[in-house]
């Protein structure tokens, strides 16, 4: 791995392609590096000009008489290899290529050359940022690296000089986007430390960085723009080991092509699009996904502030002095997912004591516009942070002028340092410059969006929910030796591509996958027998690779009961299965017994193409087939992790008492998954997709029933 | 009805309780008033001094020699009543009452003062708005008669002076909220031309300020903040009259209470809560609702400008220089219901001339950062706004810095005259306040939030649609003389307060609503002898205004064959009826041919507290049950109303063509609503709720089977 360090916060920075021209970007990008006080040398480099901005420029990397460890590169795309390589043979240890019309350009030769890019990075172990990036900013050193105005000098420091730790990192492969964060941020007193943006990714990706800055112990939280994640697995690590660091990655992955979807062959295939994976990816390790910028700084504002006192649950306690602007607060935060608690009466009585008669101590705390001026935001908030009936509070202020807030300054300084309960304050009139130094000096964030702020509390306590449960989770292990994989492996290996319910049942058996049981037959008379034999009512499907969708080929036959019927049935079906498909390879038809009542579940496997297989569970009929209701998670599962997922569906109240039956055997459904999961995982490179479909599951004690399955292989 | 004019525009103002101490709301009030430019004459009325501000004070309202329009009222609460009674007497026309302490107090007197401020008002004809208000603003009257910040004089116009259209009116209940509408929209350039804030609404309603405005044609988009509707009659025909006049209310309505659900006797009262039917009146007469400030905001501006070139449809063209921001704004625009469709060919080959080959002319249009900035904002979004596969346009821009705008100045002045499609300039940067000014004098709204962009076009879309519909639409009519009303109101008000099945048909085929017909039974041999009559499969149904529930009561018996059976139904059914209440007043057996198959719905009707009965529709037992999929609309409904609430479901597709099944037979089930409509409206003041659950629907052409009917009268 090339040195990050040396990329991120060099000594000596030399600016290949550099002008005096700033209607140009190579001019800006000067200026802009100019125009802060970064303490490294740089030296300029031109083809053209001897001097660039009052600095000597040389006409070559080469001719620099020091060593550089930088090069921030933007010259014509055509002459980008070439420098490259100048700068490797030089001993430059790190390279940001600004240039464009790379892989972005249609045809082959911005692509080869993008490959280029790479070959030499890793020829030279440099480390590559680009092409086609805006540029990175490290703003304790000072070092804009980029021609984004949103860094451009303009009298404000580029991080507030107060903040000693919650340093937020923007890690952007678009670069409007990653400026963007700190464009909107830094009015709101966040403290970046770095903006990276990493362009076509030709070397470095985003998730380099990301790693990199955690194990620096530089960054408490990262604002991350995804396009796509070159390497999957990389992503998965990476935001495995931030979580466990406790450093929240809040993400925005655009791109959500579905196009995927139609290829598919199962069910499972057809309900889950090509951002699915990404999200049970994310919902796994806790990724927090918005795609609003506004609201990602409102997040990041607040576990800068807040990362070690996170909420412990999603009661919140809400203070205003404008009766209006309280009521619409616990509107949103309801919606939002939180709760507005009445407060307890030990809490009630102390703020009872400042309030008017027509105030409200209940929650929303409406201590009106009269009260709020005489106890003030510090020791209000307060009061209502140490109720035991609240895990958060946010406290509504008008902070257009910081009169209100400078007189409880010290008040607010002293909550900022010992309230246990996270506090939000958010101003519902545009709060001025001056409030929002002089409340972030207090160690307190202020907002101005009701909605980001009851956002921000709903992803902290679900982070902390996700995070608690995975630090106590046992590390997700190999298959274990006692894995039926080595029994199971050749008889998948030997079957086709398609296999139907009677090929699918063993394998599954083997893991421990309960099925219907049943027996192929191949005759009428063997129907006749088989009938005879299992007795009762019996269900009598046709098995054909050929034929996926039995109902419309006629190919099930329900309630079939007694000898005579079960060959009549027999023979019925495989003149069906011919009429529907002449050519169709039919195996023949299985007979099992019809199963009890039960709630319809389906539970299946996809392979993900980025990050393998996935377990996907939904709920009923309608739910899949109308909302397409259904969870995904990676494989493989914990019980905990199969519980989890069957509580994000929305149709999840199905499983309980419903319309006189009793509760669903939700435990044996979750083995289901778990075991299912286990095979996904044990065969990750040969499988495709998995539907049992559907699953009855019987009440409580009572087990469920596979009605259907197939498994469709890689090809 | 008073004067409003004398409240909005008055010459002379006294102020009552005026004081020079801006450390009370009392002189900042005087403060903000003086520190604009009002034209008219200010008179401070005060017990203690004998000038305020520099201008001669009077002891009291009477002492002042001329007449007043506007009394401004903020003295303690126990003054006003007599204050306001000299104020008549005086001749004042109109009086803005801004103390506090009265309904909202607790305990009784409070109350009977706000009753005697309101008797007092009607007493002198006066115009009375308040108590606990934080007063109002006239804009262009440079009038502000209010303590709130937001409108202090601060060196800028409180309305842009180059506007002459597009007005905005702020009308809110609650002041902090009120004012924080201009305080955010106003640095976007909003042009407001009033803010009023009406507190307790003693006398003047936010509607009666509405209604007002519309009619003097000053204000052409509303921004409104509701707790409570006085008046519901008021709310619904201000704002039929605002869609008529297209002049769209956009509205955060808090308070959304749901105790009323506990109390409810049906299903339909059960699944819809006191928001309903707000929103119910909502959805009728096209009002926008929004409880996010910042996005009211952009809604409004949106409106604004484009009220009279709204997009016909949903299909937005995305233009960008930062392909990040475009892929995520594409996502952003996809999630709240737009399209992104790719470009006409010929649309493209004009974009194409002037892109790098790395840019993109699909849609999102990347027309990346250096084309851009050669082909200019203005003519860019011009080429895409032209295409016909676009109803709109999104063009996002980075206005930090205004140059590049400034550039394109007169380009985007004709655009913004000339356009037929409504364009949004978006900026992913924070835009400077001279980009804001700039891009607005040239008739365009420059925003900064993709998530607002997106709502604001899907609003005005939807308005569109909504209001094309409503002028359509043949004016609500009375009842017609061949209403059966009369027929059906002496069997109604003899009935009990809980009408069973049996009771309920024969009103409901009255008024052409299909039942499932049957007999009532009230003897083991009757119940033979009709089962005999009838023939083929039958359903036994229990009848008691009791046995609500008769599932649970075990009171149903299906698929009942021949009169032995239907005679040991008939004694089991009334047997089970006394286990499960021995007091229940059972009136006998219902039988019923059994229903073929159909999809299951759940029509209903409730009396909402405010607005009259509501139309109920819900499909299938799941989804009403598990996700309270219901949709509510005023009785009565025209077909068009039906199809579209219908249309309003989620599981809307559930009626189509479905798992084999042809498509349900939604011409009949609209029928049914329209009619059952009928009947809510004849009967608005008898009847609390109605349950026809279940309602099978058969298959296109087959009808419908209305398998249980309740109706609960009113106490």
């Amino acid at each position: 791995m090339p040195d990050l360090n040396a990329f991120l916060a060099p000594n000596a920075v030399a600016v290949i392609g550099a002008a005096n021209d700033t209607s140009m970007l190579r001019g800006r990008l000067m200026e802009t590096l100019l125009g802060h006080d970064y303490s490294g040398e740089i030296f300029p480099v031109s083809r053209t000009s001897r001097e660039v901005m009052g600095l000597k420029a040389y006409p070559t990397v080469g001719d620099i008489p020091t060593a550089i460890d930088l090069a921030i590169i933007i010259i014509p795309a055509q002459f980008v290899t070439e420098t490259l390589r100048e700068c490797g043979r030089k001993g430059v240890k790190a390279a940001q290529v600004i240039t464009s019309g790379f892989a972005e350009e249609v045809g082959e030769k911005g692509a080869q050359q993008q490959a280029e890019i790479r070959r030499i990075a890793e020829e030279f172990d440099m480390a590559v940022c680009g092409p086609n990036s805006e540029g990175f900013t490290n703003t304790r050193a000072q070092l804009a690296a980029t021609f984004s105005p949103a860094v451009a000098a303009n009298g404000t420091s580029l991080v507030p000089d107060y903040r000693r730790d919650g340093f937020v990192s923007a890690i952007a492969q678009s670069g409007g986007i990653g400026f963007a964060y700190f464009d909107r941020g830094r009015p709101k007193e966040l403290p970046f430390n770095y903006i990276v943006t990493t362009g076509n990714e030709a070397a470095l990706e985003a998730m380099d960085f990301v790693d990199h800055l955690i194990d620096n112990d530089e960054s408490e939280v990262f604002l991350l723009f995804l396009e796509d994640a070159k390497s999957p697995a990389k992503l998965v690590s990476v935001a495995e080991k931030a979580l466990r660091a406790g450093k929240p990655l809040i993400v925005s992955k655009v791109g959500r092509s579905d196009s995927g979807r139609r290829a598919a062959v199962s069910h499972t295939g057809a309900l889950t699009g090509d951002s699915a994976g990404y999200r049970a990816i994310f919902n796994r390790y806790g990724v927090i996904e918005c795609n609003d910028i506004d609201e990602m700084v409102d997040i990041a504002a607040s576990f800068s502030r807040w990362r070690t006192r996170l909420p412990r649950g999603r009661r919140v306690g809400i203070t205003t002095g404008s009766g209006g602007a309280g009521g619409l607060l616990a509107d949103i935060a309801t919606a939002a997912g939180l709760e507005v608690p009445i407060l307890d009466a030990a809490t009630r009585a102390e703020i009872d004591q400042h309030l008017p008669t027509y105030g409200s101590s209940q929650n929303p705390v409406d201590a009106t516009a009269q009260a709020v001026s005489t106890i003030g935001y510090a020791r209000l908030n307060e009061i209502v942070a140490s109720s035991p009936m609240v895990d958060a509070v946010i406290g509504i202020c008008s902070a257009k002028n910081p009169a209100s807030l400078r007189r409880v300054q010290d008040g607010l300084a002293a909550l900022g340092r010992e309230t246990t309960n996270p506090i939000l304050l958010c101003s519902y009139t545009t709060p001025s410059r001056d409030s929002i130094e002089l409340v972030n000096r207090c160690g307190l964030p202020l907002l101005d969006n009701m909605h980001g702020c009851a956002r921000a509390l709903v992803e902290m306590a679900g982070y902390h929910e996700v995070r608690e449960r995975f630090l106590k989770r046992p590390p997700t292990t190999m298959p274990s030796v006692r894995s039926p994989r080595a029994k199971v492996a050749p008889r998948l290996t030997r079957a086709g591509r398609l296999l139907c319910e009677y090929e699918a049942v063993p394998l599954f058996a083997a893991y421990g996958i309960p099925t219907a049981g049943g027996r192929l037959v191949t005759t009428a008379d063997d129907a006749a027998r088989v009938a005879d034999e299992i007795g009762g009512k019996l269900a009598m499907k046709i098995q054909s690779p050929d034929i996926l969708h039995k109902t419309e080929a006629k190919g099930v036959e329900l309630n079939v009961s007694g000898s005579i019927a079960a060959r009549d049935t027999f023979t019925r079906l495989i003149a069906n299965a011919r009429i529907f498909d002449a050519n169709a390879d039919v195996r023949g038809v299985l007979v099992q017994p019809m199963a009890g009542k039960g709630r319809e579940v389906i539970v299946g496997v996809k392979r993900d193409a980025a990050f393998g297989p996935m377990v996907m569970v939904g709920l009923g009929g309608v739910l899949v087939e109308v909302l397409k209701d259904v969870a995904l998670a990676p494989a493989p599962l914990s019980s905990d992790d199969a519980i989890s997922l069957l509580d994000g569906l929305r149709g999840r109240s199905l499983l309980d008492a419903w319309r006189g039956d009793a509760p669903a055997d939700v435990a044996a459904l979750c083995a289901l998954m778990v075991s299912l999961s286990q095979f996904a995982a044990d065969f990750a490179d040969e499988i495709l997709e998995i539907d049992l479909n559907p699953v009855l599951v019987h009440e409580a004690g009572a087990g469920l029933t596979v009605l259907d399955a197939i498994i469709v292989k890689r090809q």
